[in-house]
């Protein structure tokens, strides 16, 4: 039974209360939904991906929704409620940020730089402070301290995993959840969706960015992620 | 001699090279300036007010740039550098941030809110956290951190001094200045234009929102302010 429709996925109610199905799709959406297309094979890739890092992140202390994937598209996870916050983590300024700062994308920042924005589709997720969150409810000062310092800590982790690969991790999207028992957990997917991924050297896009800026080879860039992280 | 020119003040070299004239001018701009008019005698009310405040606020420990007043539009001030960013501090929800956020203008929130903005008029002025502030260079998170508890100061006198006087502080920006020492001190001014300015009961306007949204009665409000400021 469908639970909710997303973007990119569909949640569906398994056997066990407790558990959910993601199913993932090929449907790709960037600019807030204004430009809406299709990714072949995307789905199987952050599923993939998504299975792969979900697990690692556990061995470093970061608890996750993430229980086993069962198909190419399917995977099932622990029910949780997700709070409605974008974390973000930047290692290079890129996209509308640079461009909201007057930065040029590519530019190293003095320190990593952590966001969060107002999961809302109507009000397009806007960039809000600590302060706004609290004020509106989404999480208390000692949830998102939690919520930050598993970022910086997936971060780290992530940095190093993509530069073994010959990649750089300029920035990704994380989001979070309560399970049954009130503790926040990583949850929704890790994908070259929700990173930007550069080659070391050519500077290569390898991830959304792609679509968004019609770059071509789209497909062809998610299948070279799922390939590097396989070996 | 004319060392700048800003939307609302002039600031004129003095005889002391540590010391700057600063001419309040009655030109009114709104929304980055898309929105220019004139506000009858702003310059004497803003003078007077900023007057008024910037010396009570150095009583309850808040280093200022300001010296004395000198006539009706101009005050002596320490010359400082300005430190780019706009700290805002919201006891209710009002204006643009309470749209971006889908709240309704005059809802209090759950915890007075504190915003930094880059100042930097081409980019709009953008709402940023004090990872981007520390990124860009413009201040270290200790500096951050003093400037954050200098507002929340402000806040509280000014809040009770508003409340004896029947009028409710909605929200308030202050820019902050280094001197020649590189200590931080309270620039700028404190005025009808910086202050959102609630009359008790009515919840009349008596701020630059009036000019904003064209509500009339502007000159008016702005030299009922001062008058309540003088008794």
């Amino acid at each position: 039974q469908l639970l909710y429709e997303g973007k990119a996925k569909k949640v569906f109610t398994s056997n066990n209360p407790d558990e959910v199905v993601f199913y993932f799709k090929d449907d790709a959406t960037a600019f807030n939904a204004q430009k809406r297309g299709t990714i072949v094979n995307k789905g199987i890739v952050n599923n993939a991906t998504s299975a792969l890092f979900f697990p690692m992140l556990e061995t470093i202390g970061i608890p996750t929704h993430f229980i086993k994937k069962i198909s190419d598209r399917e995977q099932i996870c622990k029910k949780v409620s997700i709070i409605p916050l974008e974390f973000i983590v930047r290692n290079i300024f890129a996209g509308s940020t640079a461009k909201k700062l007057g930065i040029e994308e590519g530019v190293k920042p003095a320190c990593t730089i952590f966001e969060i924005c107002y999961k809302k589709d109507e009000l397009g997720d806007p960039l809000i402070n600590d302060y706004h969150a609290v004020a509106l409810g989404l999480a208390s000062h000692e949830e998102l301290q939690l919520m930050y310092q598993y970022a910086a800590k997936i971060n780290d982790f992530m940095v190093d995993y993509w530069d073994n690969k010959n990649i750089i991790l300029v920035d990704f999207k994380i989001e979070f959840g309560k399970n049954s028992s009130g503790n926040i957990v990583l949850a929704d997917e890790i994908s070259p969706d929700t990173c930007r991924l550069w080659e070391k050297g050519t500077l290569n896009k390898l991830d959304k960015d792609r679509f968004r800026r019609d770059l071509g080879g789209v497909e062809e860039a998610y299948q070279l992620i799922l390939k590097k992280m396989s070996h």
